[in-house]
């Protein structure tokens, strides 16, 4: 198969996320990184694009640029700027044709996230949303496991997103991590927008069932704040299970706490994003059973989305590597006129970016209700 | 020092928390057991009492005939009956001025729990409660860095006791677990007052701050259960920390899931009772160290909880038995007219009791009012 | 039944494991601590005795008083003295009739084994050794499995003993370490004999296999150390099985590492000591169970070994307990002229100590000849 | 920087450790695959070579037509043949001035490995041998508190590699293993130069010392297996540290078990490649602290094998890809006349290659001899 050609926006020097993009990408060579606007400083992203390979030509000073020149050159354009910026440009260019894979969160309000899953759906373009974690080879051995009946209906999710990297009140001004936790720079919610959605995407894409309503209990654990660094969130979903659903900045020793539990009628299953080649299943009223990442006996959507023998660990950069391979397929089936391998279609789409705006939206309401319950539900998706 | 008397009410043949004290009251050779009513199958009682050693005249039918008998004589008395006779049962004793260690739910209504406080109180005599997990070593200690101040104030704990052994639909009208999720038999709570309360218990134990206000999610994962089987709540304490606690009787693949983190200013700590020999302990900014309990530097509280030396496990039954050291210390110190050595008065009171079963009501009423924020503290303990 | 009378040789003040075989034979209530000679300074023996309860007449000075004055009156007695006097304590009380628990070793040398073995054969007398950590019930129950076929032949057994207390060189001359590598106190072996014997004594509990042949390396890793601080003793038991055992003192940062994995033709076992409660089981071709002890579906050798519910961590002193409860079976068996349980023959008897004392010799005489392989077995059971 | 030229020879369809090649290239961007003789049918290689996008011109049949046509076009080359044609084609290429990554065992003898080794020295070219778990940030954070003292002198060193997937008697005739241990097709040792040399390379790694002598015990624990597939290896090093070694084949149970525990004077280390992003470190003294890949406070070795932040695991494709980062960095630094950045300097080299093949014929002719000590230095290094 060709390379299909991609262009990144954002993840430029320094950034956190850009390497695992670029890693994500190269991993299976599916990607030729051929344009990018790498950075709001227009020379550093042009010197870091072109440190990258990019041919200078196509090592653009900002986004507008990029879509202007690259229309009909490009497979896939990667959105990894700062939030308030992932709107305007994700629909640019799906409008323009080129399919997208944005950062999460997809926007910033659920009107905007509405509008971004209507322009994918209007004009056929690919509009994916990098709830990375999904792409872990023993996540989606757990979705598969549901699917085909392994635990029966789903009753109880408890899922996790813990750290501790805020808890420092010394450290509270530094401008690091400041902006966080302030409404005009990082919207409505902090820690649950920056983490716990995460999980809750984690808990949807495993138990096949989407969020209806929700209670919530929100906290800022350091004084001064104006936004979350705690909080605790009960949900229910459509297909009848309860999450609950616990997320923390001021969690010392907690490095990347991203843990999922999932409790049917029929068995039980654990799994921890920091140890992720290892999941626990114990069907109802037997022992527990280890399940190693790539032995025997596990469904072909986790066969799919391993590289190495059972016993050598894979880590995150392998699950975002298992995104763009989905993409590649659904990319290259298009090119083709074929139909894309069904076992591809597993990455988070538009409507899961959409899901989880509207489920924000709604865990800051009912925080500030006192925990009343709200819907959950973007209104278009409200039956 | 001599031996103790101790009277032994419940607990007879098959009772499973019936050994678990006779083995805690045994393991430093400080009680002889000297006078029991074990069953309310009167000759069977009388037998399985003799069979323990208890001279035939001290063997009772029923717990009247054996404090009409005993009065004077019993330095303890534990009280391992069904749930509802723990108040007249507790209440006698106390009247008759005999120290008792009480199962937990101390009483069923907190009219009735408040009575024994107060009758405690009058009467001078020794009422514990038994939340024997706070006997663990490094329970007491995580409780002395506390009150030492190695966390600084503590802002946030998440508590969990989650077992799956309910989770069985087909077995939920087996007797011996239907009775607890029916009102008439169990009273207005499941798991939460089972289970949930030990882990509420012991984040008060440790953070040395007490329930103020709270708000719950109950749910029946069960179809036709009346009382939950599943449970979150979320609390805040008087000294401002904020509580996380989840409980559940259905999710398999866990065992006894007590585990409790603890984060503060300056650092965080987990501990699992399953596990209960290593305290994980991150001060904040540094990487996290494994305490080892009988290992050096550990506080006298976890010391003076501590038999064998590092390395060796120890369990359930030491922690039990840490409870029953503590009181034969403060009931002879009383006998022998000295003060009691501080260490020992970490047991359990009346007034842990009374708060017990103060949460467990508002958790119900919150339950049933979608989770609306309610006072958690016993009348008498609201200023 | 009554309880059985028992007497303590040793285990006085600031011993170590002298509360371990207290708690041990308290935790069921079946024996009564009737007489003792604690210690070697004879006023301090008896101050300890008597505040143990023990009456003032039966707190010795001295063992040879005790015997004198005891015979015909005690079940059974522990020696828990320095290893030098094991020999002559054990075999005076094995000539009174009077059951022993040694403590391990047995003796010094080989030829005082065979004595104590024979001696305990003629006069019919229970003489037993406490490797006590064969006491657990899951490694009751991996001796089970075996037993009954679930692993095929055992091929392999990997066996270590590591901790790390005597590796601080600044330390090294500290009394409390240093006898246990000089020769003159200790005899001709350090580590090994002090723990590594452990090892090799629970390989062949559960396997069911002696030892046939070794080859050991012995290092001393501190300098101006006489004996091994470390060792290295490849076997072959007398079944087929390889052994590979490692022992250390030198390990800095390993607790009480006695873990074992068990590897057969069907099947592989790990468990270890510090984590006594769960046992990983591998089926040939399949995923990798966690056995629970306490857990359903157990072998009646583990369930007789448990006493608390599964999910409640029992420790060592519950692992102890057991092998007194074999012994007071056997023993009441003995005085009510009934055939013990079948259940209660698993505790380390007089042949178990031979075999030991004779793989220590060996394993020195192989060391001092690079490793030469060396016959393991005590003369006597040489076919 | 451009990005180099990289060839590949075998790594073709089906084979296990050719997607772990041409991943851990990829991830960093650093080379492309530009030419390649991936398969003995020449056919089946080409047209595979043809689909990972090498041009068709450069997609050979075997390495001799490869080597005629790309002299001077390669900056490296990896060798990922049968062990039988690692010689040949390396010395060839070498003789040619390309750079050349080896798989190991870099030769079948050690009179062949002298000759690469010697080779490599006299041409000026890069050797480098895949030992590949040297890579892992943490392996060279260990290697890096060796090197500057943390642990003192090293002591000790335990060592293992134990799988159990060869442990199926009704699977031994199966061809996929069979051959492992035919010493017709595998040469004079199964697992030990297998799986246990990986282990004994990142002791040596690890502790800056090399193996001086060592006695081995082999055996073949499955029946008609004429090699053996299981180990144990005691060694010395030139440094003084004892290494005690570990490997086998027929644990079942166990997956990819290469562990290493390292004790010095002041200190002891636990790492285990299953769980690689957490390393175990004991001072002296103090408590076990859990160091996390891409913390803080980690050496310069260990920031420049990290990849993703804390928390995120990074498993065994990004270990081989500081293998690749290392050696485009030399190859590069040569081509640019400038020095290399010294952190680059940890790959394993045709050094290490001869080293372990050394100590694999030691090892073999140790068993051979019920464990005789045997020098374990190749000729050329005995000083």
């Amino acid at each position: 198969m060709d390379k299909l050609n991609w262009g990144l926006i954002g993840g430029g020097k320094g950034s956190q996320i850009g390497p695992a993009h670029r890693i994500g990408a190269a991993i299976d060579g599916l990607f030729t990184l051929q344009a990018g606007a790498l950075d709001i400083d227009a020379a550093r992203g042009r010197d870091f694009a072109i440190g990258l390979g990019i041919a200078p030509e196509r090592a653009y000073g900002d986004w507008q640029a990029m879509l202007a020149n690259e229309r009909g050159r490009l497979d896939l354009v990667t959105v990894a700027t700062p939030n308030a910026t992932h709107y305007p440009i994700t629909k640019a260019f799906l409008e323009a044709g080129i399919n997208v894979l944005c950062e999460k969160p997809m926007t910033v309000t659920v009107e905007q996230a509405e509008d971004i899953a209507a322009t994918a759906a209007r004009t056929g373009t690919i509009c994916a949303v990098n709830y990375g974690y999904s792409g872990y080879a023993l996540v989606r051995h757990m979705r598969a496991m549901v699917a085909r009946g392994d635990l029966g209906r789903v009753r109880l999710i408890k899922a996790e997103f813990a750290h501790g990297f805020h808890a420092d009140a010394a450290d509270a001004d530094n401008p690091r991590s400041r902006w966080r936790y302030n409404p005009a720079q990082a919207g409505i919610s902090a820690v649950f927008a920056d983490c716990g959605i995460h999980a809750l995407h984690m808990a949807s894409f495993i138990a096949g069932q989407q969020a209806l309503e929700l209670s919530a209990d929100f906290v800022a654990c350091l004084p001064g704040r104006l936004l979350e660094d705690d909080a605790m969130v009960n949900l229910r979903l459509d297909g009848g299970a309860v999450v609950r659903l616990w997320t923390s900045a001021v969690a010392i020793g907690r490095m990347h706490g991203l843990n999922i539990q999932v409790f049917g009628e029929t068995g039980g299953l654990r799994w921890a994003q920091e140890w992720p080649n290892q999941l626990f299943w114990t069907p109802l009223g037997e022992t527990t059973r280890i399940l190693e990442r790539g032995g025997p006996g596990l469904s072909p959507e986790a066969d799919r989305a391993s590289r190495v023998t059972m016993g050598h660990a894979e880590g995150m950069p392998l699950a975002f590597a298992n995104i763009y391979a989905d993409l590649a397929e659904v990319i290259a089936a298009r090119k083709q006129g074929r139909t894309p391998d069904p076992l591809a279609l597993h990455y988070p789409t538009a409507q899961d970016g959409l899901r989880s705006i509207a489920a924000i939206r709604a865990a800051v309401e009912s925080a500030q209700s006192r925990g009343a319950w709200v819907d959950a539900r973007p209104p278009s998706l409200r039956s």
